[in-house]
């Protein structure tokens, strides 16, 4: 690694469902965005990345959903790579950019994730999100479901199509981890008000009405003990950045500059036992890679696909100890004012989760804050921040996890 | 760029139909024997690159195609892509792994293509292959197909699903060639009877049989005037490649390291005019950064999707002047005994096309050459190769288009 890399310019569209856009209308307004943003012109960019996970299975496009995406932005002609690794899709299309860039071989790179997942008939949108799960998986887990409604005499609507297999994978791993930590369905209620207390700060976010601990409770039930309210949404969006060497970030004179400081993807595997899993392995590498501890961050956005993996994360990020996240949540040293704020944004929950488009959104989120200008929901003297974006389940792993670490 | 990159070892499966193999028993094949040639372990693969172009719309498994592939190879935990760019997704995988290594982050990367293309449903095949090309495109020419078809007062049939609108785009630009450079059918049958005679010498390849000009010219049209024996066949097929640097070999004690001495892939873009399209943009660069030009070209494997590219090839690669491919062709230069010998595995055509592996299936030609174990179709004393690896349609122009220059 020859080159210490910086991000440049950010830019993202608001997260929400947009029936009327498509994939390329989104990545092309934050592409538009994140270049304008880094103050360079479109020229400038000597390759890219672009990150979606289910335009496939939605409208039919593969094989070149970037070239197809931006087509029209003028980018075309440099080398250009579809990058996929379900909900970790963006920060792996970022990770290739940075090393597209430290390698010495790029002086500017852009990472782009953009996705468009809501669909008239929902039941494509949920088939899509269930292909980031090796489908041997599904199928056993269909086929488990089928039986147990059977042997109740029900007619097999929890096993129909109309609902993501995504979440009952974190409503068995909830399950666990309340025996493992005794935390609560209150302590998971307790995360998605934190969450839609960010997103009623976040212009972009998804759901920006704050909501209460009961009416997360009380919100329908879509696998016990994962409500509602505890899920992060269907919706669509895009974001993306522009990474540069310093040197070139000089020359280019960019006004902002943040520091990526470790960038890191590992991907999942069947776990035997008590071996560390794929959040664990990719922060030790990205603590080792910049020198930074995660008791150093004071902004960190975390992947919480479902409320309770927040808590799961607070301790695979090593911010608190085995078993610690109900009472580190509950000291409130996670909100806002708090020394280590997670999921300013409103995290996955309440700024949404159009899946190619999270990973770089949460760089979005690190970088306002690093750049002071998160708005109302700024953390105070941001110096240090990290995001951490998992993709895909293989077993109960991510099957592809990555975490970041950013400094101004 | 700070390291040089050896193919350490290669790996790749008889590329045919197999309806009863999937992408996981394909690609478990290659691999285990990409590693087991370079002489390494399981363990010494740290990072890689998975390529595959159609599993979404053939069997439902999308976002984490490499992990659910390699999920009992033993290499899963360390940091792995899932990359695509229509027919040159390996070749992009390939370009990506030698940038790990190239960058000094990574000493050992690999890199897979495997694919599965035949269905019992051949329509879900040929719409697969569809999504190469931007939908847009696709439901024009559909659009207009039908109508032609309509105005003829026939019933639709040339424009139904059971057929690859890649293979019109193809008749399109052949008929265009033509009127350029004199080409005629006859010679499009050549390269045909010319591949095929290749493929009769390499196990591996999906046709084994030599085919006669007259039996090429008289096979069923697929697009006028392109006949089937003119076409690449769908098939399933993987290849991997083994990567390190130069030191790691040594190190590893690899035995025949083959020399990268280029990597490039740009996208295509929508041409105006006469500017050069994407194989002319790629080969200068891959020439300037091997400093090897094409006349030092032993041993080539071309995109011949459809035997004109072949042709097309010659020239855009500047292996003979504009216009000149077709006395290129009958000269014999590019056959067996020839001093630029083009598509010794037989090629696209009668090799076999299994999209997501074709890229890296080229690289394993090369290197086959390049050590002098290519049997029966053995370039005899090739120092120097090439590969031209084409990925999908913007317009007239590849989407995605990759060169590799390799020595011994």
């Amino acid at each position: 690694m020859s080159e210490s890399v910086v991000v440049a310019g950010i830019g993202m569209t608001p997260f929400g469902k947009f029936l009327e856009r498509g994939v390329r209308s989104l990545a092309e307004e934050a592409v538009k965005e994140a270049i304008a943003d880094a103050g360079i012109e479109v020229k400038d960019v000597q390759t890219a990345y672009f990150a979606n996970a289910v335009s496939g299975l939605i409208t039919g496009q593969e094989m070149i959903r970037g070239q197809v995406a931006l087509r029209h932005t003028g980018l075309l002609g440099i080398p250009l790579f579809n990058v996929e690794n379900a909900c970790a899709s963006a920060s792996s299309a970022f990770h290739l950019a940075w090393m597209a860039v430290a390698s010495g071989l790029y002086d500017v790179a852009l990472a782009v994730g953009a996705e468009k997942l809501t669909h008239e008939d929902k039941t494509r949108s949920f088939k899509a999100i269930g292909a980031a799960v090796d489908l041997d998986q599904i199928r056993d887990l269909q086929k488990k479901m089928s039986e147990g409604v059977e042997a109740k005499g029900e007619k097999g609507a929890a096993a129909g199509e109309n609902r993501s297999f995504f979440m009952d994978i974190y409503a068995s791993m909830t399950r666990e981890y309340m025996k493992a930590s005794g935390a609560t369905a209150e302590d998971f209620a307790d995360v998605a008000v934190k969450s839609h207390d960010f997103g009623a700060m976040n212009p972009k976010a998804q759901f920006r009405t704050p909501v209460s601990r009961e009416e997360v409770l009380q919100a329908r039930i879509v696998s016990p003990p994962l409500t509602l309210l505890m899920c992060s949404p269907i919706g669509d969006g895009a974001a993306a950045a522009v990474l540069c060497s310093e040197k070139a970030a000089r020359r280019l004179g960019v006004r902002q500059p943040i520091q990526i400081r470790a960038s890191v993807l590992v991907s999942g595997r069947d776990r035997t036992g008590k071996e560390p899993g794929a959040v664990e392995r990719a922060a030790e590498k990205a603590y080792d890679m910049s020198g930074i501890g995660p008791k150093e961050m004071n902004v960190i956005e975390v992947h919480d696909a479902a409320a309770p993996a927040e808590l799961i994360a607070y301790e695979d990020l090593g911010l608190c100890p085995r078993g610690g996240a109900p009472d580190f949540l509950r000291s409130g040293v996670t909100r806002l004012g708090g020394k280590h704020v997670v999921n300013p944004s409103g995290g996955l929950l309440s700024k949404g989760h159009p899946i190619g488009a999270t990973g770089i959104a949460q760089i979005v989120e690190i970088v306002e804050h690093l750049r002071g200008h998160a708005g109302k929901r700024q953390v105070e003297g941001a110096r240090v921040g990290m995001t951490e974006n998992g993709g895909g389940f293989l077993g109960q792993d991510a099957a592809a996890m990555s975490v970041h670490v950013l400094s101004s």
